[in-house]
């Protein structure tokens, strides 16, 4: 099972159809289960900074088969994982907007989403989401 | 005079119609006019190891206004830039498919095309630009 | 006194047993005592994420001659070496799953693992170590 | 089609075995198809500098679907794609020694070695790929 150009472009159209509803310009960007980019996009007037970050929680999320905000909460200080952001050559972005892409419960890649508050990331990641199932 | 989402989309459609008629799958990045990615994709089955050298194509021909083949001229061994491609942290591609894009005579952004021969990517790459004009 | 690939193999093999005895898909990796890699494997479906986070628990534990566990909780917020986890190129890890190798007392290398949650790292690496003894 | 642990242990077996036969320590990786270490390992005596080269040389052949000796021929000066080798942050590699491992035809991952002059490297990665036929 792989994912596709086209279902990568499917969702990151579905998060960018959320952004603009919501008002907030994003990075959007899709990888495969490789953590490799596979489709990757910035709205006019999104960060630029958020570049690396979307591309990277999208990696994160491949990376350990989970969301960025569930990691990240193991991640806080006297938590388990505190440290860990510095780790895989500070890729690993820890704060909500990063989510796997499953084909019948098996990852196949990973949205991640940059560009608002951290709510408005993971709303805008989930509707890219909802559109892949 | 600013690149556009939508317009530099356009451009990655564009090569990505002629990849696609000539049967090679490429990455393709559209970059603005301070080099940093707008859009990007990785068709499939394209390499892996072209992902960084496409939006690196285009970070070139922005960063010296020039298509990175007429760059990759003047940095051969004994010629004037020989060992330019290790500066600017090693993102100076110096072989074709990278191409500044123009509004008017002022540049705006470029193309970066890398997964073929390069005159494949080249190929590829001004008929993303052709679709911008 | 040195590590050889034969030892450091059965150390690998003796953490990958008791990782598959707990079903938890691990990535395991030996360090020699100038913290270089000499063996690691990534067992099937085992997180990408931590290739990097196995081979730097052991870089860290030969680092400092001590566990990774023990290294973190002199790491925390407050603690004597709170922010260290940013030295050393982001190499230093600080939560468990890092454990020293010694001959007759003597430092030779070290065990790293990364794969479930800490305290199923920290049993997978002193079942590689118990073997080495 | 995915390269299994089992799989990739084998391949380095069977390169190991090589060197071993020819008196040169070597240092032997195996990636997957997304380019991520699966295993590796350095032989006694093996050169430092050459764990980062084994693994790279993997993620060459994975990156462009080809030899890194062929990639090689392709990047000297005045060739098509000279400057190659400073992109993808300096992880591609450009002698012999890395060679695409396939199942029925289709690319699954790579063997990357080194550790001796590149036709010893080149011997022993052949001979690792065979066993995996």
């Amino acid at each position: 099972m792989e994912l596709t150009l086209e279902e990568a472009k499917k969702v990151v159209a579905g998060a960018e159809a959320k952004a603009a509803e919501i008002g907030v310009p994003m990075n959007i960007a899709v990888v495969d289960v490789g953590g490799n980019s596979m489709a990757s996009e910035r709205m006019d007037k999104a960060w630029l900074g958020s570049i690396n970050i979307a591309i990277n929680k999208g990696f994160t999320a491949v990376a350990f088969n989970m969301t960025t905000e569930d990691l990240g909460k193991a991640s806080q200080p006297e938590q388990s994982l505190f440290g860990i952001h510095a780790s895989n050559d500070g890729r690993l972005i820890i704060f909500g907007g990063g989510i796997p892409l499953r084909k019948n419960g098996v990852l196949v890649g990973a949205i991640g989403v940059s560009g608002g508050a951290v709510p408005e990331d993971i709303e805008v990641a989930e509707a890219g989401v909802k559109d892949f199932k």
